[in-house]
């Protein structure tokens, strides 16, 4: 069923960055590769479309982190390369609504309802959907724009990505975030005004 | 060996309400038992300690939740029962800094160190505990004093309730808290002050 918009949706490219390429940095493993390619297919969209979007970038603090400011690693990859006038959100921490202002640019333009994709959904992309759900935002996570990285048990054992991504995106669904694939967020389109 | 706390350590204890005993209501499926005991031992240390302490309880505007304010199962269950002058922090979502005054109450005690239980691992405890290390809390999780319930897959396949909750810890590990045991938490001091 074609997924219509109740109001105007606004997308949030979550730390699309080179550094995230460093794999071995982030673990040693990742899945869904196509998790950029989907995202530049959604942006485009946008694009087109004339919704808002928000760029996403994390400047990391963490010593030796590839995201640290300065660093080739920090710069948003080419295939979500913003356009000028396109605004960019830093933030240093996981979620893009601490120590930005996110939320006070959202509530300027009266937006209600965010669409979120990009990188990690187990930690950035997670933490920014529960506090966006949390103030009442109508939020919506594209599963197969996003991407995980292989973790580790409390005892030590091996989570491969895929688990990973497939349970952090299950404690997501629902209690904050509709999920919506791709193929469905580039047929949307907002509902008519009566 | 036996853990040491800097600074003077806050308990905040999530959500252990009587509604939570409505499994089927939650996915039909719980981990842990031992959490609602492991908490009560840890509210009798803090107290003993005389150290801060916030109860946190969720009024669910969810319609049919078991946790809706005027319920029974609203009440925080009788191991971590109030004692009068503890307060208690009420919420409507997940995150315990979202729509109360947890954080002003944290920033005027100075308090710099939380410890985080209850439940549930995977939504309020993880929402909360991720916020407060964005907003820089030193941050520790007690794994066995929190739980999870079954959940589901996007594709429906079920996920048990243990592997929810010990992938949720798992991706809270490091990135946002401190993981530590119950038993070390009973042996934890204040470190002196040189």
């Amino acid at each position: 069923m074609q997924k219509e918009w109740k109001d105007t949706p606004a997308l949030l490219l979550i730390d699309i960055q080179k550094g995230m390429d460093e794999v071995d940095f982030y673990g040693g493993e990742r899945n869904n590769p196509e998790a950029e390619s989907n995202a530049a297919l959604i942006l485009d969209y946008w694009r087109q479309n004339n919704w808002p979007l928000f760029h996403v970038k994390h400047c990391s603090v963490v010593p030796g982190s590839p995201l640290t400011e300065g660093l080739p690693g920090n710069d948003l990859k080419d295939e979500v390369k913003p356009r000028d006038g396109e605004p960019v959100i830093t933030k240093q921490v996981n979620s893009a609504f601490i120590g930005t202002d996110l939320k006070q640019q959202l509530d300027a333009k009266n937006i209600r309802t965010l669409v979120i994709l990009g990188l990690t959904a187990e930690h950035c992309v997670s933490t920014t959907t529960r506090m966006a759900a949390n103030f009442g935002f109508t939020t919506v996570v594209v599963p197969d724009a996003t991407a995980s990285f292989r973790s580790k048990m409390l005892n030590g054992q091996s989570i491969p990505a895929q688990t990973v991504h497939e349970i952090s995106l299950a404690t997501l669904n629902r209690e904050f975030a509709e999920m919506v694939p791709t193929r469905d967020i580039l047929q949307s389109r907002l509902a008519e005004r009566g």
